[in-house]
């Protein structure tokens, strides 16, 4: 099958390599005969709706190349999550504009209306091919070891939380980073990965795979100080008690929630306040502080894992083999192969869509509050070359002369 | 003069290059003949007090190279700021230990610790140099062209806004970064270098060295917004109302004050938390997000400028050859020389110490809320080589079917 016209577009959160993906489904569909025009859509699926689309057949290769590399979605994003109605849209669009293969690179979401359109196609006896590229910082698809931008994200955490430990050990006291990721704990873990000497910090990590509560919070953030003189703590920005209810909710009674009914959880500094005037008042620490990671873990420009750049130009480019040599629609997984490499998989939509991944528990140590070793084994490969290493000075006491 | 015995120590909030420094001072002071014993005080002058010295002579060459490419303090800091009786406790275990040259790493509170101590030993006829080395990520140093520390916060800065530049153009908003710096507003005016394309944001720029007017602050968000369909803020910690007062007391009544007298700005996300809230209730726009960089501005392990590690290493070795073969104490400051070379001077403790420099009016663009070429010219080569770059692709609209 050789569609003459194909469709691409990018939806959710933006990531620092889902350009990777957008370039290798252009770059990749260009190559293939027959393919007469790469269109994108502006701002996902609400693009396609408003039949706000470009030609990205016109752009050049070089310039695709710069574009790959720059972090954030360059086709635009949304936060729509399409319902039946919603699709039926998308759907009359495609047909008008005779495309023949339509690309969708986000999460769960995009990929459920991925799965929604091309049962559409189907019904209608439409001949479309429908992939969904798989992207998400929160490391949250069922099916794939890992997604596209999460390396790059986990990175930027690590990095982060390494640089802070130093920090942190230069002005002892309590650090608290609250980092991104309402289910899967996987980015608030990465923090781990910043640690190099034992006594180095991320202390103690708190993940939404497991019940928070206040008051172990506070003996496990006492017990450390009195150990190494000072704490620094990851908090995942989903921690919520036994009933569920998130510890942000406890503090901001009237939450933002977006067109998925999620609430706000992301562009405020408020759960890292919270916790640090607990931490103040309840267990009298002075110097307390605490960081809310917010956009830059999944923006920033200038931290990516070459990893995750290869891999999202590489699920992009296999989608489009897929939908040009396959016979089924899907959504494109990474697979691990040794210690390590990568390769890659089409997944049926529905065993993707909709569907949340979470940690697993051989990835969380018994203590709740760290990662364990195969945690460190599935990660470190993930973050690429030339991660940044920090050392310090051997300690060579002088004798005291006045106070001996 | 070739004392047997020097000592070094680091004040103040660490940066991406203080390390260089100290490498920069063990490893000049090393080569030279007589120098017997090179030592660290841990935490700064709170260090020297207590006779918490370490032997940096024992320390190996190539630890000190790694240790110097490490960021935050690595012999540890303090925040205390010595009074009369302080600096007498400091020159007596320096005179204990037969101490014959002090350097301290450190910002304008530093610099006066300096001051003090060298008056004493003057007093007491006790041939001590006195050398202060500048570092400060605020960069609000008298009499140098700019600080140690600056230039990589500030390419922090720039690469964070532009990295949310990018997010916010793909999933358009307001959104509102706050930048450390609680007088001079370097830092924060230092997110205009992150901008490329004419209608990249920072849209808007606030700065401590302007009067902040809530009122006005909506008015010119809502035309950004009516303008551009989105908004990137840049705002410094510390702006204040006309009187002075700090815009983050009005939103908390009880601020944490350090030693210093100073309010608690850092370390809490409540700033932007209260202007996104100003924004999303009195101009009705819905996605409003807000990011409080914190600590990551100044300790992000991978993030730094090359021309700021140079040149920190720098004023740490001409601070021990001005030691070792001047006649007088002093503080080192970078001069700015052609387009761009850094070249070095010993300035007078008395012409730095507990002085405060902030933006000169020069850099500061008439509407309040921009910079100047003349900013940009002097900031752009202080951020080094491989400023990552980014691209977008060009708008080739396909013609619409459906809604033609």
């Amino acid at each position: 099958m050789n569609p003459r016209k194909i469709l691409v577009a990018q939806g959710g959160g933006p990531t620092a390599v889902i350009n990777q993906s957008l370039v290798g489904v252009v770059l990749e569909a260009r190559r293939h005969r027959g393919v007469e025009s790469v269109y994108g859509a502006r701002h996902g699926v609400r693009g396609i709706v408003n039949e706000d689309l470009v030609d990205l057949t016109q752009e050049t290769s070089h310039n695709l190349e710069l574009v790959a590399a720059t972090p954030a979605a360059a086709l635009g994003s949304t936060r729509d999550k399409p319902d039946l109605a919603y699709c039926q849209e998308i759907f009359k669009v495609l047909q008008a504009h005779e495309i023949g293969q339509f690309y969708y690179i986000g999460g769960n979401d995009s990929s459920d209306t991925v799965r929604i359109v091309s049962e559409q196609a189907q019904a209608a006896h439409y001949a479309l091919r429908c992939i969904h590229i798989p992207k998400t910082i929160d490391n949250d698809l069922v099916g794939s070891d890992h997604t596209p931008g999460f390396p790059s994200a986990a990175r930027f955490v690590a990095q982060s939380f390494a640089g802070a430990n130093l920090d942190n050990a230069a002005l002892p006291g309590v650090y608290v980073g609250v980092v991104m990721g309402r289910h899967a704990g996987f980015l608030t873990a990465a923090s781990a990965l910043g640690k190099k000497f034992a006594d180095d910090g991320p202390h103690l990590i708190y993940l939404p795979e497991r019940t928070f509560d206040v008051d172990q919070f506070l003996l496990d953030v006492k017990a450390t100080y009195a150990r190494f003189g000072r704490c620094v703590i990851a908090v995942s920005e989903g921690i919520h008690d036994a009933s569920g209810t998130p510890i942000l909710s406890k503090l901001a009674g009237d939450l933002e929630r977006d067109a998925h009914g999620n609430v706000q959880l992301s562009g405020t500094g408020a759960l890292a306040d919270l916790l640090c005037e607990e931490i103040k008042n309840k267990l009298g620490i002075k110097r307390v502080r605490g960081d809310t990671f917010g956009y830059l873990q999944r923006s920033f420009l200038g931290c990516v894992s070459d990893v995750d750049q290869r891999e999202a130009r590489e699920v992009g480019e296999k989608a489009v083999q897929w939908a040009m040599w396959g016979d089924r629609d899907g959504s494109v997984a990474i697979k691990r192969a040794g210690y390590y490499a990568a390769d890659y998989e089409l997944l049926p939509l529905s065993a993707v869509a909709g569907k949340t991944r979470t940690m697993e528990d051989e990835f969380i140590a018994p203590s709740g509050t760290d990662v364990t070793d195969a945690f460190r084994l599935y990660l470190r490969p993930l973050l690429g070359s030339g991660m940044p290493d920090a050392f310090r000075l051997r300690p060579n006491a002088v004798a005291k002369v006045l106070k001996r």
